[in-house]
C-alpha cells in the first residue's frame, strides 16, 4: 500500500508494471471455475474438477511455448528449454489441488507466477542456461487420502509408495485413481529428479497469514518453513461434586489443564518466531455439577529453528509436570508428530532481497508456518520461496482469501528477477 | 477416629453405644438388596425395586409399632404418636430412592437413623409431646422424570402440578407412573403439611464430600444448603492458521477460555465456602493445526450466602470482560438457573452442638455444598441437617461410598438427643 511505484529492472525479459498480476488474477478466476461445488471452490485430487484445472494449465502452458507434460502423479509440468548443452534445470512451482471450499490463490498464485514469467522469457526471446521447469504439483492439501505432498514428493524422488495402498473415503486406494487417472504406479519412480540436474527450486506463494498485510508490505523472503512437533495431552484429575467438594481439596482436570493452556501460550509470546496452539480441548463427558476429572488437549508447536522449539518444549513439559505436581493430577503427553524446521537458501534470499529493491520495496524477512512442496526438496536443491501478502486479515482455506493484483505483479517481477540473476 | 468413646446423655431413652450403627449398616445392606442392576445398586422411583424397598420400610416400622402410610406420591411415613392433645409433628427424614450404580447411604441413612431412633423411643416408651413422623421420600434425586424433589416438594406444600404430565425416557407420563403405582393424582395435594402443625425438619444425610474425612471428624452441623447459580459461557474468537498467525495476532477462544476457567477458580479459592466449577469444556470441531474461533464452558458458583455468591459472579463477569476485550474476543454469558441458599435453624444447629458434646466429640459447622429434602421445608419449618462423615475419599453416588458403623451410631445418638431436647 505504501510502496513506491515499480522501477523496471535492467533486464530486457521486463513487462510493463502491472500487466503480470492483472493476468495471474484471471487466470486464478479461470481455473477456480472448475469446481466440485456449485458457489465455491474445491478441487480435490484427480477428481474431474481436477482434472480440467490440469488440462487448462497445459494449454495455457503450450501458448506460452513450453514443453509439457502431465506426469503420473497428475503434475502439469512445462518446459523453457534452455540451449545450453547439459543445461541444469530450475524448477519454479507450486500446487493445483484445494481444501474444501477453497480461496483460489492457494497454490495457485505460484504456478501462474512461474507461467506468466515463462510467457515474458518467451515474448522476450530471453536465453536461459538452465531449463526453467514450470511446475504444477496435483496434490499437496493431503485432502484425499490424508497424505499431504503427493505431487512434490515424487518429483523430489521422495514418493512414500506405502500410500499407493491407502484409500480415500470412498475406499478407492491411491493405485485405482491413478490408473483410472491411466497412469501406471510404476511409471512414478521416474520422476524423481536428481540433485545434480537442478539448478533449485522456487515457489512463490500467498503468506496464509496476517504479517505482511500487519506490517504493511506487499511481499516477504521466507527465511525457513517452520518445523513442528505435536501432541496429545490428557490430563487425569479426580471426579466431584461441584458443591461439596472444597476449592483446596479438588483435582480439577479442567483447571489443571488451563493452567497449560496458558503456559504454552506465555513460553511462545516470550520468543519471537515461535507459535504455540491448543486447538483441540474438551472434558469428556462433561457435566455442569462435577468437577472434571479428565481433560484432553493438543499441543501444536512450530518455530523456524528446532533448537528454539525443542527449548520450547523441554520448558513446557517441566511447567507441566509442576502444574501436575502442585494439583495432584497426573498427564500424559503423547508426541504424535514432529518435523524439522527447513532453512531456504541464503543465495536465493539474497537474490530476492537485491529484486525487492530494485522494485522499489525494502525486503521483508519471515519464516513460513506452514508447510508446502518446497519442504520436499530440502535436501535434494536449493530453496527459495516468496510470500505475497494475504487480504482480508489475512485469512486463507476460505473463499475470503485475496490477493491484489498489484501484490501479484509485483512476485512476478521478483521471481523474473531472480531467474534472470541465477542466468 | 480420634474422638472419645461416646458419654451416655442423660435420657432414659439412650441405647448402649454401637447398636444403632451396627443396626443401620445392617438395614442399608437389606435395601440394597432391591435394586433394577445386577453388582450394584439402582433404584429409580416407582420401578419394581423401589416399590420392593417401600415395603421393606412400611414393614420396619410397623415392627417398631409406627403408624405407616404409603402416600400418594410413594412417600412411606411412619408417625411415632404422641399422646398430647393437638400436638404438632416433628418430620425427621431422607429419601429412598437412588442415581444409577449408586451407593447405598445417600438418602437412606437418614431414614434409617429416624427409623432406629424411633424404636428406641419405642423401647423405652419415652412419651413426646409431638409426633413424631419417620418419613422415606419417594423421589429426591430427579433420575426419572429430570425433576428432584417430587415426595418432599408434596409434604413441604410446593408439589408442581405441571409436572405430572413430564415423560421419562421410556415416554410414561409421572401421572401415568402413578396410576400405576394405585394412586391418584388428585390426592397429592392433601399431603401438604402446614407450617401451625410442624415443630421442625430434621435430616441426617451422609456428606457427600470430604470435608469431615480430611478434618478427621465423624460428624457435623449443617449451617445452610447453599445456593447455586449456572451459566453457559460461550467465548467466541477467531479462527487461524497454527503455523501463520504470530501469537501476538490471534484471538485464540480456547487460551481466553482458559483464563476464564482460572479467573474462577482463583476467584472461589479466595473466599471460604465459595466453590466454583467448569464442568463442561469444550472447542467444538476443534482441529490440532487451527486457532480455536470458539470454546464453550459453564459455571457453577455455589455459597451458603448469597451476597458472598453475587459478589463473586460479580467479580467474575469484570474479570471477563477484561479478558474479552485485551483478548479481542467476544464472550457470552447466560444464565441457566439460580437458587437462594437455605440457611439451617440456629436453634436446631445448638442442640445439635450440644448433643455432640455430650457424645464427646467437638461441634463443627459446614455448609451443605449439595441440595437435599430439606430445601423443600425451607420458609414452611425450620430445618435441621446433620452431616455424617462420608468415607472413602468423600466419594458418594457411586458404589464406593461407604459410612462407618461408629459414625452412623453418633448420628443416630445426636438425633435422639436433639428430640429428646425438644421434648
Amino acid at each position: 500500500m505504501m510502496r513506491e511505484p515499480a522501477q523496471q529492472t535492467a533486464s530486457g525479459a521486463s513487462a510493463p508494471s502491472g500487466t503480470f498480476g492483472t493476468r495471474i488474477l484471471e487466470l486464478a478466476d479461470r481455473l477456480a471455475t472448475h469446481s466440485e461445488m456449485t458457489g465455491g471452490l474445491t478441487c480435490t485430487y484427480l477428481s474431474a474438477a481436477h482434472r480440467a484445472v490440469a488440462k487448462e494449465l497445459q494449454g495455457w502452458m503450450q501458448l506460452a511455448g513450453l514443453d509439457t507434460t502431465i506426469d503420473a502423479l497428475g503434475n502439469v509440468a512445462g518446459r523453457y528449454r534452455s540451449a545450453t548443452p547439459g543445461a541444469k534445470a530450475l524448477i519454479v512451482g507450486s500446487h493445483y489441488d484445494t481444501v474444501a471450499n477453497a480461496g483460489r490463490y492457494d497454490g495457485r498464485l505460484g504456478i501462474l507466477t512461474a507461467l506468466v514469467v515463462a510467457e515474458q522469457l518467451q515474448r522476450s526471446g530471453q536465453a536461459l542456461p538452465f531449463h526453467l521447469d514450470v511446475v504444477a504439483f496435483a496434490e499437496e492439501e493431503g485432502v484425499r487420502f490424508s497424505a499431504p505432498y503427493l505431487g512434490s514428493s515424487a518429483v523430489a524422488g521422495r514418493f512414500d509408495k506405502a500410500l499407493l495402498q491407502r484409500r480415500d473415503t470412498g475406499g478407492i486406494s491411491l493405485a485405482d485413481a491413478l490408473q483410472d487417472f491411466g497412469s501406471r504406479p510404476e511409471d512414478i519412480a521416474a520422476l524423481a529428479r536428481q540433485p545434480r540436474d537442478l539448478v533449485g527450486y522456487l515457489e512463490v506463494h500467498i503468506e496464509q497469514g496476517p504479517v505482511l498485510l500487519n506490517s504493511n508490505r506487499p511481499a516477504g523472503i521466507v527465511t525457513a518453513i517452520v518445523g513442528g512437533a505435536r501432541h496429545r495431552v490428557i490430563v487425569h484429575g479426580h471426579a466431584g461434586h461441584a458443591g461439596t467438594v472444597p476449592m483446596a481439596l479438588r483435582q480439577d482436570a479442567a483447571a489443571a489443564a488451563a493452567e497449560i493452556v496458558l503456559a504454552l501460550e506465555r513460553r511462545c509470546n516470550a520468543e519471537p518466531g515461535l507459535v504455540g496452539t491448543v486447538g483441540k480441548l474438551a472434558v469428556p463427558g462433561g457435566a455442569i455439577n462435577v468437577i472434571p476429572a479428565r481433560c484432553e488437549l493438543t499441543f501444536d508447536i512450530r518455530a523456524a529453528d528446532d533448537a528454539v522449539r525443542d527449548a520450547a518444549e523441554r520448558d513446557l513439559r517441566a511447567e507441566i509436570a509442576q502444574i501436575a505436581l502442585r494439583r495432584g493430577v497426573a498427564v500424559d503427553v503423547d508426541e504424535l508428530s514432529r518435523s524439522p524446521a527447513i532453512a531456504c537458501a541464503v543465495g536465493l534470499q539474497a537474490l530476492m532481497a537485491q529484486a525487492l529493491q530494485d522494485a522499489g520495496v525494502k525486503p521483508f524477512y519471515l519464516a513460513s508456518g506452514a508447510g508446502h512442496d518446497a519442504v520436499m526438496f530440502a535436501g535434494v536443491t536449493d530453496i527459495g520461496m516468496l510470500f505475497v501478502r494475504c487480504g482480508n486479515g489475512g485469512i486463507s482455506h476460505h473463499p475470503s482469501e485475496t490477493v491484489t493484483a498489484e501484490d501479484a505483479d509485483l512476485g512476478a517481477r521478483v521471481l523474473l528477477d531472480v531467474i534472470l540473476s541465477l542466468a
